[in-house]
């Protein structure tokens, strides 16, 4: 017998024990002194990785040496998401609690390839999206997975659409051997990861058409209908409809009664966009926004976003689950195993066959806050907005261009005699002058051919005061003295 | 001004501290203690659900309760992939140095969007990945990408083969317009999620084209150029192979040599899927198994499996990132910023838009460990795989089906007169026993046509003394007296 190599690994779990808690102070300190950071990073582009050897260390480094230069080279490069003066983008909540059931997670390691490889992951993600399902309001029809990203989770969406109306032309000559043309329907509103999960799908750019949307950016219902009207006529088919409750640019709300009405009347598949504003469908008082949901076949909400679950969570449900495993399904021999037929193996469920344990940071969330505090603080926030909405709109000089249902403003200072290119170049200096100078972070935008600025509010920790400081930027930012 | 609604987080940084400290020692512990667990999980399908409420809480719940429930309840449905027994699938070890760049990660919640919405997040990802890269012995004409899993790197693959091959026919008609249908050369023994891959990016299944391989289950250039050929004449265009080093069942390793050069002169995008044995090509003794790679266009390694890796770390290599960037970028005016033609936008090189900072996980892993480090460990698995492999070969009755160049083996007990479906049933039996009795955990597959058992060995914490106990509880289980 030859000599046994023995492996002596440098981070044992008595090491792991110590390096641990000081990483869980070092985060605690963090996130308990980051609303003193800049909020935007201020690095020049290669100046992280100018501070990095090119090459990897050959020998071990120390523990303390990898935490020296967290604090010294990447913190410096972080853009603070949990920062209470983030107002950019969408709040993206690692919640403290969300972020402790992700721990375990990652700590435990297990992987879901099928529900034996680790049943608790399956039962488990089972449970915490049937709770979110109830949350929502949603009916005991549909079934919940969690995915990744909503890029993801509605690329599914229209390659299952793609497959079903195409009668699942994948188990023969594929989608590059369809008759008649499919078609998907979007709305210019609609969120840039619909137009790329169509084309990665195969649809073609000549295939994704734009329906106009009203004076609120919602989706014109009648319009939709002419739509579909003239690709029949022209011999293409009608496959897909993507409306979206709560629009990235100014959270528009598309009438999903209707829409939902033309889908079940014209065989199309109704995805419903609801990534960002599907958080706030657990408050009753906005369910309003989701009125015709239960027409739908596909609904993607992330909890990573405003709800607070540790990124990445986003959650797809489906009608039919039994469409989604045909579409997705692989099954060799080193997956089989004697539960196939009575469990559910998610891996058939999605893109990715190996699964991390995801639900534990939704269970985490919603156990340790409860339904009600996690309403609690979505009330506030839209408590905040409507706040500043009414204040920016009291302002001369200011204005708020979009409906505020939610919780993010589209905001302009439009001085007199300001105009054209010469206003764009004002909104998108001042907006830049507030990020640069780290108080707070604000998204410019496009909207209608002109620029204006997102006010995005409901990050964890944004108290009034933080709304109060960021409108106190912007009216300096937007001063004539500038 | 109306009331402030003010929210009060029950996970506040200093109860994070608090609970964080516990769920470190809890994992801690659990690693120190996994040896002594079941393996595998003798759960019954429903079992776990049956234990939880239907219903989610209303209120906010202790943070005991949660901790004891995962005791309780989720504990005993986990199969743990980090015990020294863990012998089924393949190693996917959740190094704990990399736990713990993980646990930064999560606990920062920062997010790739945009090179600016954290310049870091992407600058350790080009660095990490940069490190990788030459750790594997590839030139530096490769750049790196880090995806969730190999089947969504396989998938990215596959769709830019396609987009290259047809003109960027996404700006246009769509795959669905081609003029000519478009196919995909595997294996039989290609992972199951490449076909996958094909079918989801519209190939469909008649132009996924399964190349004949060799007695050590290789794909065969010589059948390769001829299916080229005859899809060719039959008014086909061929536009990709995916090569395999080391493959699912067997670790059969593919030949990148010849069948580069099939590519190269066939016009055909080549996909290395190395998603397991890319690891091995740390260890300059085994890069004779990707001998070619060069010739690749893309290639998908994952060090989330034997490297070490919390999952989920795909890193998928690309010679021209400009055309994986035209084939997936998208640009909305709230995503843009002064930076962008200067740095990497990583959500233009894969499917999600948001991004985890899973960079950390690499570096922390590599920087911890140390190339040598790293390449010990994987020696001491090769050697324990090998030994593994004498003893049997050396034990009559017992056959070791492929060449073990890496750390699997294909194993059947054969009893003199046991064949054809006897001998399946018998070879499912003891692996069965096996599994079930907690002391080991092996994976059960078909090879040409008949059931054998993968001992896949590489668990970071298995030494020799784990694989002998394996062997004898093999001998035990297959024994006749049974």
């Amino acid at each position: 017998m030859p000599f046994a190599l023995h492996y002596h690994s440098p981070v044992t779990p008595d090491e792991f024990r110590r390096h641990g808690h000081q990483l869980i102070d070092w985060i605690a300190d963090y996130r308990a002194r980051v609303s003193d950071l800049p909020v935007m990073a201020r690095t020049r582009p290669g100046e992280i990785k100018a501070q990095l050897p090119h090459a990897p260390p050959e020998s071990a480094e120390p523990f303390d040496s990898v935490l020296t230069d967290l604090d010294r080279i990447v913190m410096p490069g972080l853009s603070h998401w949990a920062h209470p003066r983030f107002f950019a983008y969408f709040p993206c909540n690692g919640d403290l609690a969300s972020v402790l059931g992700d721990y375990v997670s990652t700590g435990l390691g297990v992987l879901g390839l099928a529900w034996q490889s680790s049943p608790a992951l399956t039962e488990v993600e089972e449970v915490a999206t049937g709770w979110l399902r109830q949350m929502l309001g949603l009916s005991n029809a549909w079934s919940g997975v969690i995915q990744d990203t909503a890029s993801t989770s509605s690329l599914v969406a229209l390659i299952c659409a793609r497959e079903r109306t195409s009668g699942y032309t994948l188990a023969r000559g594929g989608f590059q051997q369809v008759e008649r043309p499919l078609v998907v329907y979007v709305s210019a509103h609609s969120h840039s990861s619909i137009e790329k999960a169509a084309l990665l799908a195969g649809f073609g750019r000549d295939h994704v058409r734009v329906v106009a949307h009203d004076d609120r950016w919602a989706m014109s219902p009648e319009a939709l209908d002419a739509a579909i009207a003239a690709d029949r006529a022209a011999g293409r088919e009608p496959c897909a409809v993507v409306a979206t409750t709560g629009t990235t640019a100014t959270t528009a709300v598309d009438p999903l009664g209707p829409i939902g009405a033309t889908a079940r009347r014209e065989g199309l598949w109704l995805h419903v966009d609801a990534a960002m504003a599907g958080s706030a469908m657990i408050l009753p008082e906005c369910r309003w926004m989701w009125d015709g949901i239960e027409q739908a076949d596909s609904i993607v909400v992330n909890p990573h976003k405003w709800l607070g679950a540790a990124f990445d969570c986003s959650v797809y449900f489906v009608r039919e689950p039994e469409h989604l495993v045909r579409v997705m399904s692989s099954n060799p021999s080193y997956l089989q195993t004697a539960a196939d037929s009575v469990v559910n193996n998610y891996r058939d469920w999605g893109i990715p066959l190996g699964r991390r344990f995801r639900a534990l940071k939704l269970w985490f969330l919603i156990r340790e806050h409860g339904v009600a505090g996690l309403r609690a603080r979505l009330r506030r926030d839209l408590e905040n907005a409507a706040w500043l909405a009414e204040t920016i709109r009291a302002t001369p000089g200011w204005r708020v261009l979009n409906p505020v249902v939610l919780q993010t403003l589209c905001v302009r200072h439009e001085p007199p005699g300001l105009e054209g290119d010469a206003l764009d170049a004002h909104t998108r200096a001042w907006a830049d002058r507030i990020n640069q100078s780290g108080e707070a972070y604000l998204t410019p935008a496009v909207l209608d051919g002109r620029w204006m600025v997102r006010v995005s509010v409901g990050s964890l920790t944004t108290e009034r005061e933080h709304v109060e400081q960021v409108w106190a930027a912007m009216q300096r930012a937007a001063a004539p003295s500038r």
